[in-house]
């Protein structure tokens, strides 16, 4: 079955609440990733326990290799791995089926 | 490429925050979906503007289509449709490719 795009799920616990450098690292890596060719959005939740989740979504498994191998985004890794990150576990993830519902008004 | 297992993304905004049988609901159903053949987990993330974000994790596509013909799922479906949601977004997902990091403390 040909994928409908696919999702980049990022799951994470921070190692400390209210970190400024990860909020100015994640800001800066938010604004790159949206200039990457074949990336088609992104998502971002977070509960109050400070365990988040990011779905970033791109046309093609090529575009998500290209963005791993960007110099920031190797920079964000070692940053994640050594400071910001208590946990994370990275998904990625062929769309097979999509359905959108929107209320009528 | 075999599928590491399958998640469903279910991004939605509720139509009112803080609806009380949209909770009774949702505890109803998290309770029944736990207990599906394939069900292997699930994580839940809301914003305070009610935007939200639910993954499940299965183990196949056929354990996702049996519990989509479930009754309390399509009970669910049409509540979400009449009253919960303002709108939703569905995607069915093959994970490809994952990884798990853990600080070594």
């Amino acid at each position: 079955m040909k994928a409908k795009g696919y999702a980049v799920l990022f799951t994470n616990q921070l190692a400390e609440k209210d970190s400024l450098p990860y909020h100015e690292f994640a800001t800066e890596l938010h604004k790159e990733v949206t200039e990457q060719p074949g990336f088609l959005g992104m998502e971002s939740y977070r509960n109050p326990e400070g365990t988040g989740f990011t779905i970033s979504y791109w046309e093609s498994k090529d575009a998500i290799a290209h963005w791993e191998k960007h110099s920031l985004h190797q920079a964000a890794q070692h940053f994640g791995k050594e400071k910001a990150y208590a946990w994370y576990k990275l998904r990625v993830c062929a769309i097979e089926r999509e359905y959108h519902f929107t209320k009528s008004v």
